[in-house]
């Protein structure tokens, strides 16, 4: 598609026909996507974009950057979300290619396996299991019942993923007009899953809006987790039951998150951070090795301390 | 079945041969229906109530309004319980008539559609997807993989339902006899999905135990939301990840609830209302287009302000 | 496998040749299994141990009992880790006897159901569901669709297993080496669950890491459940939405969990106790019949005392 006719999709003009691949943020975007401003927060990151062009309001047109061309309008992640829609791939391809399976993997009864997935050799994919369009998993890899694998995602070797755990839906995100409708953001990224990771059951890791969600090498996922759209887990991280990360997380490596923990979402932990059970994060972690505990986060030093003291206030 | 047959099958003497056609609360009983009074905080509704008859305490029964028979016993809710089972549909129909599939319509190898089903054009059905007896789906909606759909639950036209997740299934409920036995309330109503709802992976929607469950239009619910039996999401209401709704929770029209929040049951929140991350809901919030935090929940201002007090303390 | 072949495997020099038939606790041990003490508060339970074998640090070798042969290493759990992938069953079992289904037992469509599976009379397995090898049904229980039971788990008579719930999957257990990689704890044990049991949709329950994980009779659970591996639900337990159990915990006969209340690992709760909706329980409860509340957790009316001193505080 053209930058000519996608800017006709939503009403602006635009005389350029260079080739566009797709949508990304400002910082990510390469010479061939299309990218947004909406909050002024973000007008440095504008200085630095690489995109082809910039949905952006008026009011900031004389920011964008040379060889990106401003597309001006009135609500840019309205616009941005009108646009997704262009690219979304279908929700199933009814023609392609047969999917590949390796020697020595077991495939299961009542699988579905979708057109140009290739699946590596020595893997398990137990009955129920449903791998979407494109997916790529490596070796020696178990599947196990009734797992959702959504199109385009990847997993890596000798990885675990329970029964019931779907990976790579849409994540959660939408744009609103005034007059109090919902227009999805279309969800044109994927979830890419590293070597030697195990996921249990029932969780859900969403696919991201541009780009990859990622699960890096060695991650253990508990049962129940909601991992958000553009997440990135880091090497060795480990996530225990009901754990819950919105978007845009990013955990460096070894960070423990206990149980029914969470995050707030566009924020990043340092390395070999422990949080506790029902700790809230809510800003960025810029410290390594330190252990956090509740709501709003503290020093787990200090939240004892802090229940000492409201023992004494009982008394 | 009969009035009398009804109350025979627990042991009460009524000789009133009315036909009835299932059972339902004091106030939304119709005059065909039997209903019960557990508890006097609801003496009030009983001086409203349309019911053919209330299964009720002695004590209270002088004050059953003319038109409705008292069927006075020891243990109402209990009585109830074990009706409830007698008005329960079959979990399967073996017989009746095949589903109607409307044009344009995928519907993905594995997939098992109910007797006397109805699904619209241009939806997809994807593998592994579940749709129980008597279900309506309407236009252009797409089922991804292993969602399961119960009998009799109704999802309207242009919605989206991620994978895993379940639609339908029976409500929390029961009661106890005196030694300690759980006796279930079959949950005989079910859940109706309006038009232009996106539903999450994993969430889990309870059908009503008498009349409905509602999502209304435009309702976007993320990834592992619990919904309990009787709910009303009014149109617009944003449910993100993990939040959690007691039984006959209301919320009005364009509720935002944040990650993890959750309510207590039989409350109704006002409009425009938005709750952040972790806020628990314990009380009617009858003001609208308020922000609240915490649990116990407070204005979010005040929530702010507890947190710099808490920091305080701590110094 | 002998003595002697599974401490080679793990280069340990033993000469016993004793047959081995698995691994499990100090105190759980038979004589025909392996043990582990890796932390010295178990030292007292290290005395009692019935095991052939347990593997042990230098430091405490001479503290292991007579009749217990010591398999000195540096790092025990590891080794346990490692030895655990020798005594794991195959993921599934492509050989062995063909299920047996039971008299009016409905088995719909889609339905998997795993070689020496005995599935009793009256039951419904629905669509989707997956049955793993040698699993015991018992009659009248009602399997929903897209439920997942892994292998060798058993479940009772007058069960109701809702849609998308996962029983048997694996528990959260790994050790690590010096170098950071995380080495699987194989889950060896399984899930039994008892008669007259409820489980709502998309709960997961793990299996154990050695025995079983126990769901007694009566026990009623609802959605989107966490229980981890080796918890022992006691008759007539209720655990609401959202709830989430950490391993090894133990609820006596008719605990209450409000919802997503939870539990830290290893503990026990009295008998009749209630914990309010997000409670958080930490130490054992010794005292029956008690309401607790908050997280740390406090006897609920000090709990709503507390909110009382808070509100002070705001003023």
């Amino acid at each position: 598609m053209t930058l000519q006719e996608i800017a006709q999709s939503i009403n602006i003009d635009c005389e350029n026909t260079k080739e566009i691949s797709g949508l990304s943020t400002l910082l990510d975007s390469t010479q061939t996507e299309v990218t947004f401003l909406e909050n002024k927060k973000y007008l440095n990151d504008l200085q630095n974009t690489k995109a082809a062009a910039v949905l952006i309001n008026q009011e900031f047109a004389s920011k964008v950057p040379e060889g990106t061309i401003a597309l001006i309008c009135e609500e840019p992640y309205l616009n941005l979300a009108k646009l997704s829609k262009l690219f979304a791939p279908e929700v199933i391809e009814l023609e392609g290619e047969k999917p590949v399976i390796g020697g020595f993997t077991k495939v299961m009864p009542n699988v579905y396996i979708g057109k140009g997935s290739i699946i590596g050799s020595d893997c398990t994919i137990m009955s129920g299991a449903y791998i979407g369009d494109n997916v790529k998993i490596g070796n020696n890899t178990i599947i196990h019942p009734n797992v959702v694998v959504y199109r385009d995602c990847n997993i890596g070797n000798d990885c675990i993923i329970h029964a019931g755990t779907v990976i790579g839906s849409d994540g959660f995100g939408f744009a609103n007009t005034k007059e109090g409708k919902y227009i999805k953001i279309y969800q044109n990224g994927n979830v890419e899953i590293g070597n030697d990771v195990e996921i249990g059951a029932n969780t859900a890791i969403d696919r991201a809006a541009f780009k990859s969600t990622v699960i890096s090498d060695g991650v253990r996922i508990d049962n129940l987790v909601h991992i958000a759209h553009n997440c990135k887990i880091g090497p060795g991280c480990i996530l225990t039951g009901q754990v819950g990360l919105s978007g845009s997380t990013t955990l460096n490596h070894y960070v423990i998150m206990g149980g029914q923990s969470a995050t707030a979402g566009h924020l990043e932990i340092a390395p070999f951070t422990t949080i506790a059970a029902r700790g809230g994060v809510t800003k960025n972690i810029t410290e390594p090795k330190q252990s956090w505990a509740g709501f709003p986060l503290m020093k787990h030093k200090q939240w004892l301390r802090l229940q000492g003291k409201i023992a004494k206030l009982l008394k």
